[in-house]
């Protein structure tokens, strides 16, 4: 083997972004296109090939010098490669690793964004040197990934990982994306967080610097910045999404026991604050085998999934 | 390679258990000695050598037929054969798999004895078939064991599938065994399930058969039995514990994603009733892409550990 580059692609709604990479695990360049879904998507893997050979001519790279191209996408991927449908691209049920990689004459390897994302974190991000590692995602949605042993948990039909959908509030009367009623998802994600300082305005007369914002344009770091500010009643909401996290996480450390949980996502560019609120919600909850797991923050940003991708492509 | 046979091992705190496989998997002859468990428990592996060599001689077998010894031990043992102590042999932390192998001179895997039943059953039991299994093992207490890929999952520290300890009940007033209040184990194991009992015929006037039957003599069997009987203050005991680990189950499926959850231990014994109850529970809480998990009752019953064990050294 002569291996000296490899190529992640993260596949979005909007864009595809891709990176070019040594083998070491340095991001040489990067670039993005736009991710075009019409007719059930099927101009998305072609464009995605057209970009990379594109590129290995630009930089003048030969076939034996390329390890191979790792594919994240926004759906369920099993350990061969299958995606089962993504929504967000039009796609249905393939073979994501078999088709790209006739395209591109070149060995490829497919997961979830989720979980390629973790495997990122895990190669270069916030979780470096560790292999049992749990990324949470705080974004609009709650996403997650799993790596045990230096590997991702893709799980029996791609779903492994999905931590937003773990039932945690018995109470809930109003329904997650996914149909069910009381997901992590509903508590802790941007949404989540806007819902529960929402519901705590509507429903108590003490007054808080978040009456200030007009209720449709309340975001989730207006919640941070006024818990860093002392209001009091965003810090209440920050209690709960401490509580609702770290009593969640508690309840996946005993299922894969891992070393670091890694927290990222725009929630988390609140910062440590959030490692605090839910690591002592975490240790209230956890097995003891498994209370002194770490807890940090994502390092990667944006670029977790295609460092992940690229990964994929190493072992 | 010549290998034609492999050892199982099971340690329990009483008795030992061993098993002589060929490499296909069939039982061979199996047979049982005491654990001494004085002195920090430091006669247990040489009498475990002892009997495994006597064994050989008396069968004839040449070391080269003999692919290995696998061995499964009641405490948290991470990927490397290390088990960080076992209480109830008296144990500290040390190379369980190394320490074997020196007295042995053959081929030594090692694993959690919960998390090596998984493996059995996925071998030659209720999961046969199937690579990504969740065993749940309903006793005196509840233990858990996960299979991805065909591989246990040990996590960081040998805590993975510690399924007991998965938080369940925030209005918990009684600790666990563990010290965490609310764990799935005071619910669902036969202890747990006779403290439901208990505590709806404190609480009810309703006449229930179990009322014939002296409180301190109360089984989980007669619970079961008077369940099958159709009496409705034990049907609702049942209820609730389908209930607990229904909802506990969705939650380890939205981590694991597992294809089949095999329901094992002395509370199994009370059969399909079981696997209605959970599988009606688990259907309301599961994310979507899980709910298609099976659910089947363990076969090996009390050999599953020395079949799990064998199976540790054939990969």
């Amino acid at each position: 083997m002569n291996d000296k580059y490899c190529f992640g692609v993260d596949v979005g709604g909007t864009t595809v972004k891709l990176g070019v990479f040594n083998t070491d695990g340095d991001l040489l360049e990067k670039w993005e296109i736009p991710t075009v879904t019409e007719d059930g998507g099927k101009k998305i893997l072609p464009d995605i090939a057209r970009s990379i050979l594109a590129k290995m001519d630009e930089r003048e790279m030969e076939r034996d010098e390329v390890a191979g191209v790792g594919i994240g996408a926004p759906g369920p991927v099993d350990s061969e490669g299958t995606i089962y449908g993504a929504v967000n691209l039009g796609w249905q049920t393939f073979s994501l690793k078999k088709e790209l990689q006739i395209l591109l004459n070149l060995p490829v390897e497919a997961g979830n964004d989720a979980n390629v994302a973790a495997l990122g974190e895990m190669w270069q991000g916030g979780a470096r040197g560790y292999d049992n590692v749990v990324l949470v995602t705080l974004g609009t949605g709650v996403g997650g990934g799993i790596i045990t042993g230096g590997k991702i948990l893709p799980g029996a039909t791609g779903s492994g990982g999905e931590i937003g959908h773990f039932h945690i509030n018995d109470e809930e009367t109003i329904p997650c994306n996914c149909g069910n009623k009381g997901c992590l998802e509903q508590y802790v994600s941007a949404t989540g967080i806007v819902r529960l300082a929402k519901e705590k305005l509507a429903h108590q007369s003490r007054p808080s610097t978040l009456e200030r914002i007009p209720l449709s344009e309340l975001s989730a770091k207006d919640v941070w910045d006024a818990v860093k500010a002392g209001d009091p009643l965003a810090m209440e909401v920050a209690e709960d999404f401490g509580w609702y996290l770290g009593k969640a996480l508690a309840g996946v450390a005993c299922v894969v026991n891992p070393e670091v949980f890694v927290i990222g996502g725009g929630v988390s560019r609140a910062g440590d604050i959030i490692i605090d609120l839910v690591q002592k919600n975490y240790k209230k909850y956890a097995f003891h085998g498994c209370r002194g797991a770490l807890f940090t923050l994502a390092e990667l940003g944006n670029d977790a999934g295609i460092y992940g991708a690229a990964r994929l492509v190493l072992d």
